[in-house]
């Protein structure tokens, strides 16, 4: 079961996840990522999807052509956990290959 | 190169897209599609991304879990056009299936 990130892990956020900004409206997390193509944002989709379903959580996601903005946040919890960064850095860590 | 929608094709919509609101600030039409779990929306997702490269006609989308909320229009000619009903057709008939 998930928990809501502690003050100790809130504070490392800036630092992993630089290209983030948090939402203190929704306590939530959320980037825009931008390819050169419609191919290429849907590919990165597919590999979330497939990585959502395995570790079951799920991302809020915008789609326009080559963008596609992202929200994460733990609708259990009500607000971020663990797995809001651990899908945070899987889609930065695609993202940059 | 598409065409914006003339009047006789508008007044067909409500007949022909039944399940889709219009949108006069944006001309654009709008349906938000309920699904009965991640899988079978972003599959949905995927055979209409597929679609959407063929015809080089993309949707604006948003995905919350199973719920595919999307908007249609073709910037090429700031509006609607015949690309947004083919577009809406091919959805709804494999969404029905």
């Amino acid at each position: 079961m998930a928990q809501k990130l502690d003050s100790a892990s809130r504070s490392n956020l800036t630092q992993s996840l630089p290209q983030w900004t948090f939402s203190t409206e929704r306590d939530a997390i959320f980037r825009s990522f931008r390819f050169s193509s419609f191919n290429k944002a849907f590919g990165f989709m597919t590999r979330v999807a497939m990585q959502a379903e395995k570790m079951d959580h799920h991302p809020e996601w915008l789609n326009v052509y080559n963008r596609v903005d992202v929200t994460l946040t733990t609708h259990d919890v009500d607000g971020l956990s663990e797995l809001d960064v651990k899908m945070a850095l899987f889609m930065d860590r695609i993202f940059a290959q």
